[in-house]
């Protein structure tokens, strides 16, 4: 039985992985264009190559120091002797998802550039399996990881099945805080860049956007791979790798048998197998409408969400026994939540609805307005997706037997999670095309191509951003239920450290401990978005210096006579994002260990869930905040309230400005930073049920 | 001994009432000014009475509803029968320290202003005195509520303790909910008015502020007294009375004797004393400098705060005998809290400090990056508040026998509560003073007065901002503590009920039932913010309308020939504000009884720990972004960034119009709601407990 399930699971992290492989040749057959549109992407690549250099040589200095710490604590047998090199592992394949998907995004940027030129078919292919490269690339890095991980723990050092678990979880915290270097760094990198652009080019200069003539151009679209791609893959790699290991972990305590620990595994593989047949259905007829490529790509998507949802359930009632098959629909739940959100995230934030047209019309009465509007959009829009995951988890809990057993009950609440991610495969292919259309689309205009290019491109990103509401849908969701799952393997850990004792004995939320923990941790995300916005701020303004002195006294700029110092701008970038992205990530490693040292367990337990109902409600608030900006800002360029250029617009730009930091560096990272607090808890638990004060 | 307590606190109230009685007299002396200064202060009150008769129009519909469900309930024996009553009588206390204040600051606001002609010091002097009328009627009509109650339900209908205070509860829940009446209702009113009025007459039409030709002056000014004056006073009357009760209700349920629940009605009654006393040290000598006139009021406060943290000791001795004296240290830690939480607010919101001068430092580059750097300063200043709160609730619990019996413990976090807000009459006055000074200087704008009394005015205003942030801090500490004790009262009553089986059983936070309480609870004040929010853009949108339709239709108005129709502009912000308020306070009201209907009492108390830790966040981060907002902005009209007029300063005049709602309306709101939703949950439990799903 073991056996299978290891050999099943590294058999769909090789397909996964062979899959990946495959369709990058199939993206690197197609031809990059002519030579200057070859020149601008080996730009961009040089950029994003040398800020990923330089971010792997720092997040290594990290990783160096945690492995010496986590050995010094081996030694002294508060950690088990696997658990330094589980760390790294995790944080090396966290790395490694971001770096591959950021060459493929760089490699195929001017190929799709050059495929719009023939077509807007013909261009949605080459992003499309690009994006389907880093997509099958995490799922499978992450299968891989852990398929080798438990061969080797269980077959090759015999460990006990609690033991394994235990052992794994820690290369989520390696996945976890390479995740949140990544999503940060990337984070602040692209807004700096973007802002800096957009003030000193589009509204000083009067420049277009993407113009060569500016600066900070290239450095834009390096921000697009660093932030979007690969920030993006290391995040959903500990996305991944998190739920799967932390429902091992939690069927381990709930059923004590290797079936419950097999059953997360091989939903994962069979979802990949599941993705992997989906992409094949995303293929439409040359001269499609828009509507019949978004069609297109929900197909795909679709179609491997609904083969899982049935394929789950003989795997349920094989695996855990005709007794247990309601846990199925704690699976069942998991991926209806993640639908259900991606939903409600696009109703917000699409103007195609109400919300944002809303938002748009209070452009009407200034700056002033549209800001608030866009708050309170950001604010109301926390409510449904709450909902849903109050609802999947109670539906979780009690159909997984939670009423008898709560260790059943939080497995359930785990598989969900485990359900809601099982279709990342296609779901990251659809998420991840997006900024590599907005980078063709850079090239398209700073390579002087026909319109029709960069319109087709237009096309392809606006497409990106519906998908991409689907995808933060399923990312924010497994976020708040990974989380819990984690806190449920926090307190197992700590039971299994002090045999029951008095560590983590009152739970209850009347305790202060518990209390005061909550109250710390639901600050966590506030002062966390504080200093990730920021930071952004201090970075956008050294590259505003740097663009303007560059337009003061780069004689002929203007005129075209002359090139930008480019590489400048991307040095500069690198510098500051790298600068910025060190104290987020120690305060998200640090205060766990402070607080459980001062409160104990329990103040932990009380953090935990602090941290993570706050963080989901920030992670959404500011997610659609800035979504519904943008896209508010776009529904005034098509020409409502006075179109591009009036004062209604210039007060979207605004809001749009405001929202850049909200969604693309602030809100993801707390996704991040409440999956670190539990991962760092655990690994950290020993020390604190042995030390702590209170 | 019981008998003694009663005394002493009627007492103590009666003093209260007649200091308010004699003070506003010695107000009254004083000269309104000429004739069109009491001509425009008489608009001002009649547009102010208007208001809140048609509000309490309103709100006494809504009593009456709730007066007959709680009068069935009654029927049905799911309550007391005293229950209806209080609730009345609550709600009727409230509204009338609210307008108590609103009287006596619209009697005041032409004397301040006339009183300023003559010099600053007599102007300190008729504004502080009003301020004054508003704290010791808050304070007396509070204990005079309490005292009454208790000699009735104890010396009248003979009930035991648990009894009695079961039904005092009640009449927090009418406080409560008639106080977020009057802090919506009159924050929409007072910023809706605000809006209407700058975006109109001073962008569009560039007429100065307070200008007589601007159709919305007079509803500005009369926002000031029925959201800042009426609203603050049954906001704190609320805050004031819930607290006492809550401590009287822990200390039954800790001690099951009459002392616990003397105790906070003594230690409220000598607040009284020592406040009364504070005041006589409010003074200084003509041609005192703003440091010293702060140096004047700063003594007042300090003095009181002073005597009562040495009385209190020997009345916890005295009262609770000396094996319980060290709950002293619970008194002292909410007084130490609340001191330092407000200097942590006056730290980030005070142009003296870095915070606000480096925001205003950021409107160099633009409109967008001030938003962004308020929005982090109000995040970033939630991180000292949770700290002090957290050890201030920590040290209570410990320190009153916390860890041998959890509800001594609890019964101390009450305690720090009603030791924070003991001064509340002193610290009252030195808050509420402030928009009677903002309304003189209106009246000396609008009456043509010398620039030097307009200086004046505002010389007050400003200082009265500084008062204002230590006011805020007690306001926001005491809410969350109360909160915190609300909880517990809660669980006691629900014990009560049910006689301590299943209903409340399991308060682990592992709890499914009680983490997605948590969540939803975590979720109210977003929404709740996001409502209000959008309930001022959709009132000011109105005034707007108004007041460009006078611009264009009223011939003669900018020349000063014909007087603008100020009362249309009152009646548009009394009905909108009013329909405004109705869905907020509604949701507060029901969605306790919801969540408990499904998820059951473990759910509520899930709710109320997410909602008083998110709410905290909340009020804390939405008043201090707009408060840094509004200095940051008033810092650089002080001359520097450019100045007024500036571009700058026109990025700034964005920030403080978006920080508006954001610390008059949304986040004062949210710490009533968090109160209020443990008031409807403490007098629903029985109904709870009989019919819930879960």
């Amino acid at each position: 039985m073991d056996i299978l399930v290891a050999i099943l699971t590294l058999s769909a992290a090789v397909i996964a992985i062979l899959f990946a492989v495959f369709t990058a040749r199939s993206v690197m057959k197609f031809s990059e264009g002519n030579d200057l549109m070859k020149k601008i992407s080996a730009s961009i690549r040089k950029g994003a190559n040398a800020y990923l250099k330089r971010q792997y040589v720092i997040v290594g200095i990290f990783f160096a120091v945690m492995f010496v710490l986590l050995s010094v604590m081996a030694l002294f047998e508060l950690l088990t002797p696997y658990v330094p090199f589980a760390f790294l592992t995790g944080g090396f394949f966290s790395a490694f998802s971001g770096f591959i998907g950021m060459k493929i995004a760089t490699a195929s940027n001017a190929r799709t550039a050059n495929a719009c030129q023939e077509g807007l078919n013909r261009g949605l292919r080459v992003a499309f399996r690009a994006g389907s490269v880093m997509g099958f690339t995490v799922v499978g890095l992450g299968l891989l990881d852990i398929s080798v991980w438990f061969i080797l723990l269980k077959f090759v050092f015999g460990l006990k099945p609690a033991d394994i678990t235990g052992a794994m979880l820690t290369f989520g915290m390696g996945a976890s805080s390479m995740a949140l270097f990544a999503r940060v760094g990337g984070g602040i990198f692209t807004k700096a860049a973007d802002v800096g652009a957009d003030l000193v080019g589009k509204v000083e200069a009067g420049i277009p956007e993407d113009d060569p003539r500016n600066p900070a151009v290239i450095a834009d679209n390096v921000g697009d791979n660093v932030g979007d791609v690969a920030g993006m893959g290391a995040d959903l790699y500990e996305s991944y790798v998190g739920s799967v290991i932390s429902a091992m972990a939690l069927g381990v305590a709930a059923f004590h048998n290797i079936q419950s620990m097999a059953l997360p595994m091989l939903i994962a593989a069979l979802g990949v197998v599941c993705s992997i047949i989906g992409t094949f259905f995303v293929s439409t007829k040359e001269g499609a409408t828009q509507k019949q490529l978004l069609r297109a790509l929900s197909r795909g998507t679709n179609f491997s969400a609904i083969v899982i949802a049935v394929a789950a359930f003989p795997l349920v009632w094989f695996i855990l026994g005709k007794e247990n098959w309601p846990m199925y629909f704690a699976i069942l739940a998991g991926l209806v939540a993640g639908v259900l959100i991606g939903q409600s995230t696009e109703y917000f934030t699409s103007d195609s609805y109400k919300p944002t047209r809303n938002l748009a019309a209070t452009s009407e009465t200034g700056t002033a307005t549209i800001i608030i509007g866009g708050l309170s959009v950001g604010m109301l829009s926390t409510l449904l997706p709450i909902v849903i995951v109050s609802v999947c988890v109670l539906v979780a809990y009690f159909v997984s037997g939670g009423a008898d057993s709560a260790s059943q009950g939080l497995y359930g609440i785990a598989l969900a999670a485990v359900g809601m991610l099982s279709t990342l495969g296609i779901t990251l292919a659809t998420d991840a095309y997006g900024p590599i259309a907005d980078n063709a689309g850079g090239i398209a205009e700073m390579a002087g191509l026909d319109k029709k290019v960069r319109e087709r491109t237009d096309a392809l990103d606006s497409l990106g951003n519906t998908t991409a509401a689907t995808g933060k849908g399923f990312a924010i969701g497994s976020a708040a239920l990974t989380a819990l799952a984690l806190m449920a393997s926090y307190i197992d850990k700590v039971q299994t450290i002090d045999g029951g004792k008095a560590a983590i004995a009152n739970l209850s939320i009347t305790n202060p401990t518990v209390l005061v923990g909550l109250f710390i941790g639901a600050c966590l995300p506030f002062v966390f978005a504080a200093l990730t916005m920021n930071s952004v701020g201090r970075a956008a303004q050294s590259v505003v210096k740097e663009v303007r002195r560059q337009f003061r006294e780069i004689v002929g700029l203007m005129d075209g006579k002359a090139e930008a110092d480019y590489a400048t701008c991307v040095d500069l970038c690198t510098k500051a994002s790298l600068r910025e992205m060190i104290l987020p990530t120690i305060v998200a490693v640090i205060v766990p260990i402070i607080v459980g040292m001062i409160l104990g367990c329990t103040g932990v337990v009380g953090m935990l869930a602090g941290a993570t109902a706050s963080g989901f409600l920030m992670a959404v608030f500011m997610s659609n905040s800035g979504g519904a900006w943008d896209n508010a800002k776009k529904y005034i360029e098509s020409g409502v309230h006075g179109g591009k250029g009036s004062e209604n617009h210039k007060a979207a730009v605004v809001g749009d400005t405001v929202g850049d930091p909200f969604k693309d560096t602030s809100g993801p990272s707390i996704n991040i930073l409440i999956k670190l607090l539990s991962m760092v808890s655990i690994v950290f638990a020993a020390l604190v049920v042995g030390f702590s004060i209170l």
